[in-house]
């Protein structure tokens, strides 16, 4: 998929370190390509949910800025992108010591980009597929 | 909606201060009757995005954990519920001092619960609904 602005890499890289909470959860971006990104959080006990497994809403945080990350490489230098729908589909119990989340763009239209993540739990070494997300992003303009 | 635990209350309670990641993002229940659960949580800088609005991620986590807490309320003691799938949907970008969410079963069968929450992004004391989400969840017998 082709960028649209030059300076892709570097601006897709400070989408990550520019949002605290994806900082605070310690999201961190692994690769950057126009319209794919992957990028990884090790797990840590407050990550958990009651039952000892990775709670759904860290899953569903990486997914989904993951996903707007790739949206965000495609875009023209100042557009902006948001949310406006995540599905996420659950398909196992996550636990190990790391998650990697691969986000691309499925299509990039004018308003609307639509994307999917998919999240491995990575266990001894061993990833597994735990989730699989859709995430659609609109597009707004500079302000 | 009827339930079939003499302790739902306590144990839905329980469901919140049990889960790591809920706790540190400061989420708390507000009122827990059986299939209805209301939640709040009081919105820090950490947890915003890029844009200084609050993260999807946040509103997902607290739609979610609302949600099975809702389902929760209703299963017999000893089971557990697990999410299967999130549908979020972000009818408007959320600021302000607190969230609240409001969740409750709209179906609850043996082996499956189908919920939804609405989340409100209360500022200046003005509640505005943000997202809508809906979650179906697994129930899962004692290990």
């Amino acid at each position: 998929m082709a960028h649209q602005n030059p300076d892709y890499r570097q601006d897709t890289e400070d989408l990550f370190t520019s949002a605290a909470f994806v900082m605070d959860l310690g999201i961190q971006p692994v690769d950057i390509r126009p319209g794919e990104v992957e990028a990884r959080l090790v797990v840590q006990p407050r990550h958990l949910q009651q039952d000892g497994v990775i709670h759904a809403g860290v899953q569903a945080t990486l997914a989904d800025h993951t996903a707007g990350a790739a949206a965000f490489s495609v875009v023209r230098k100042g557009q902006r992108v948001l949310s406006t729908s995540i599905t996420v589909h659950l398909l196992q119990t996550a636990s190990g010591e790391e998650l990697r989340c691969k986000a691309r763009v499925l299509r990039a239209g004018r308003r609307l980009i639509v994307t999917e993540s998919e999240v491995h739990a990575v266990s001894g070494g061993t990833p597994r597929l735990v989730s699989k997300t859709t995430v659609t992003l609109a597009v707004m303009e500079p302000r």
